[in-house]
């Protein structure tokens, strides 16, 4: 029997922080922008569109809990949300908070530069604080 | 009365196609990509998350015919999806066909280099196309 698998590539560049029902939540290892990465946890899933009704309305719903979760988090000034899978296929939908002053604004974050990670303290108070608010509704493990 | 009103910017780079129930359908006209864009028709809409979740499931479920006509369309490689609005605040989604020779693979097409338009007969030719794919389910006209 096939299971759910993270791509090598994602489990290297994040970190996770919790999982709704369909997808795990991850944390993009880079401290230039908070940046979360909702993954369905579907064996082989590539495109949003090849997936059924039910998967994709679920998916917009805890991608839209994500986005609402981390623009409070951050009162950033515009949310960027994008399903690309250009070099890891596994599906996977990038959530990022946009300020004015942050690289490469207005451009996207996508192959801007090199990931810089978060050092160890402001790592654990950002997965603390995200995990606090994505648990505040249901179906969060 | 206010009314829906397309961004100056997105009524200049982009032809129009169709409308589905929420969504207008757009081209980018840029001969780089196959490249569609869909904006809601709700007035002061700029981030997804802030919808109700009646729209948020519309623009899904819009958001993947518009994908799956353009894989049909072009059969390419990979569908990039997002929405970003860091310079048009007016809500609107691409969908974006890439192949692994197109300009700026694997990297995002935002901000890459500058638009080049299609010429007259080419751009006819793929508006018409996919204005009958996009055509043959309910809710377009």
């Amino acid at each position: 029997m096939n299971s759910f698998q993270l791509d090598v590539r994602l489990t290297a560049d994040t970190v996770f922080i919790g999982t709704f029902s369909l997808c795990e939540i991850r944390l993009m290892n880079d401290c230039r922008w908070p940046w979360l990465i909702l993954v369905p946890r579907l064996v082989g899933a590539e495109e949003i569109h090849d997936l059924s009704p039910v998967e994709q309305a679920q998916i917009a719903t805890e991608t839209s809990r994500v986005a609402t979760a981390l623009k409070t988090h951050t009162n950033c000034s515009k949310i960027n949300t994008g399903a690309l899978g250009n070099i890891v296929r596994q599906l996977h939908i990038h959530v990022i908070a946009r300020d004015e002053n942050d690289p490469n604004w207005p451009g996207p974050v996508w192959g801007y530069g090199d990931r810089e990670e978060y050092g160890e303290p402001e790592l654990a108070e950002i997965v603390g604080r995200l995990q606090k608010m994505l648990s505040s509704g249901s179906g969060y493990s």
